[in-house]
């Protein structure tokens, strides 16, 4: 078998540190597993504007392209805040997404029992708290044309973005989420806000006409997005899978983390559509984001991004036992009581990045 | 002094019954207090629809151009679902604010005493929750053209809508949002999603600008939207008031109103521009839908009606003694142990809509 080609992709703050810890993940894979990777590293974000003054070159894309897959760490930081709109840490993110054409974004909130009592929600509300969002990544507000700010005649200024989307878009982000819903509990919910916007009376057709052509073992219902941002918190369990639109997902997504009480633990995998072997280009990152107030003091919590990589392994490469095998380490750990600071509680023993990192490797 | 003019308008679904209980505070209020009210009632939505064949007629809209305030149940339910987009019972809604130019929307999130346990979140994170959402509300996605569904050549469709904001619209929401602020805690935080819509950037500049210019005793802050969703989970008393654009506030209000656990308690305003006189046009609701499964039962929670009544006497008559007066005969009628459904808890008296009416005038 050949080599699996991964890039990683460390990017700003926590991003290096966390992603230090799966290297050792990764070599213990391939030490024990004999799994071969072919690894190659680059920048992003912050990172690589100091160094190139873009936060996504022309190399780094390039090798992105030629990659099985990419594991990122998180991009952004005070130091980048004030760059032009143009070349901010986020542009690199957003641009590998697009280019690489990562349309689907699958977000787990899901609740270790060992962590239920980390969450601001009561733990009958949370305990076993298990969804996945799938949120549409390439289309909608955040890459719609027009867009920009134009100065009237008058002086007044305007600003604008656009919310579109055609039915293929509609239709393979779509599929996916019928997909996964088939493979779980067979119930999606489609989130939109069709009594207000147009753009999603086009969204709910095409998940209705989906669901009776393709799709009629799967139950499909539809909420709009000010009840599901409501839902979330009065009863999550409700939901199995949730699909929605690239603005709507990116909001509900966070919201459902924050549900879990611990960030610090959530993976995600960003993939675009199928070649003709089935192979789709992948992306796996955290949920959590770069933390400048933390980095490089050995604190940061590695298991999102290790859990990511775990995420990797099932979605790029077929390989569910290995997969399997690096989430029941990191259960375990966790019962044995090691927590980093972020989901530090009573009673239990408080460790750095590394000493959890290597937690898990002695676990596996 | 002049009578003051209400038009109401109880829309559909637990409207109805809700709004009737407030007719019992008017008539004390202009019994006990001697305010004249003259009162005209209307149609809107799905009632409307069914008359005259639009959601808000002709009539109606002159009638609450003429009113000094409105008052309104809710709009909506699963009769009219199939109706035609420009027709159906959200259309009159919009429409009615647009017309009357209600720019801002004022929605408190506040968890009283003898509620906190109703809220899905541990009591300590939301006991003496006492928030401000200030959502924009004629402009944004809900109204920015164009907007549609168009069919290109080759048969696929697209949907579409724009976010738009010119800078007078953001500085007459921004004045609101600061002038709130000043009169509470002094810090508002402003929700945007500045790191990928160019709108929002405006958005942010003219915050800034405001702040400088005309509100340099208000501290100012600004967050993501996703972020603020997570926050509002995480640690809802950080926040005091918070400003943002109209579908972002859809979303993070309806949030933030189901972390106090008790929708049906919960009231809003919306409101225009001042006059010369410093008189603004303003229209009250609750928060909560026109729930059509418990519609007709004299089930409904009237609580969030009458206490959008009591910021009626508050923000349009200027009667901060009359408003305290209702919320405080609420506050103890709570205490005193009824309950309607929706927040019953145990070892209360379960109550339906016209008993928990009658308490309230009674403890008047
Ligand atoms: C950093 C930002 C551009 C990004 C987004 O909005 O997509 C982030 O919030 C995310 O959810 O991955
Ligand atoms: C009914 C609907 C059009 C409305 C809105 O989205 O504004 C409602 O959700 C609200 O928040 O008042």
């Amino acid at each position: 078998m050949a080599a699996k080609k991964l890039l990683i992709l460390p990017g700003d703050g926590i991003g290096v540190e966390v992603m230090a810890q799966v290297r050792r993940i990764i070599d213990w894979m391939a030490r024990k597993r004999k799994i071969e990777f072919e690894i190659t590293e680059g920048l992003i974000g912050g990172s690589s504007y100091d160094v190139h003054g873009t936060p996504l070159s022309d190399e780094t894309l390039a090798a992105a392209m030629a990659a099985d897959a990419v594991l990122l760490g998180a991009v952004g930081g005070p130091k980048w805040d004030d760059l032009p709109f143009d070349v901010k840490p986020e542009r690199g993110l957003l641009k590998i997404r697009k280019e690489m054409g990562l349309f689907a974004n699958l977000r787990p909130a899901t609740v270790l029992e060992a962590l239920a009592d980390a969450s601001t929600l009561k733990n009958e509300v949370v305990a076993g708290l298990d969804i996945m969002i799938l949120r549409e990544l390439t289309g909608g507000l955040y890459f719609g044309q027009p867009r920009g700010i134009d100065t009237l005649p008058d002086g007044t200024r305007k600003g604008y973005n656009t919310l579109v989307y055609t039915t293929p878009e509609i239709q393979r982000i779509g599929r996916v989420a019928f997909d996964l819903a088939r493979k779980r509990n067979k119930k999606l919910c489609s989130v939109d806000k069709a009594n207000v916007l147009e753009c999603t009376v086009l969204w709910r057709e095409e998940m209705i006409k989906l669901q009776k052509e393709e799709f009629p073992d799967v139950e499909l219902s539809h909420m709009y997005v000010d009840n599901a941002a409501m839902q979330l918190v009065r009863n999550p369990k409700q939901f199995d899978v949730m699909v929605t639109e690239n603005m709507f997902g990116d909001i509900l997504s966070d919201c459902a983390a924050m549900l879990t009480g611990s960030l610090g633990m959530l993976p995600s995998a960003s993939l675009g559509e199928a070649d003709a072997q089935g192979r789709r280009k992948a992306l796996y990152e955290p949920v959590h984001g770069s933390a400048p107030d933390i980095a490089g003091k050995d604190m940061a919590n590695p298991l999102a991004t290790i859990m990511s990589f775990a995420m990797c392994l099932r979605y790029s490469f077929d390989m569910a036992a290995e997969a399997d095998l690096i989430e029941n380490a990191v259960k375990n750990v966790l019962k044995g009581g090691l927590r980093t600071a972020d989901i530090m509680q009573p009673g239990k023993a408080k460790v750095s990045t590394t000493v959890m990192g290597e937690a898990v490797v002695r676990e596996l």
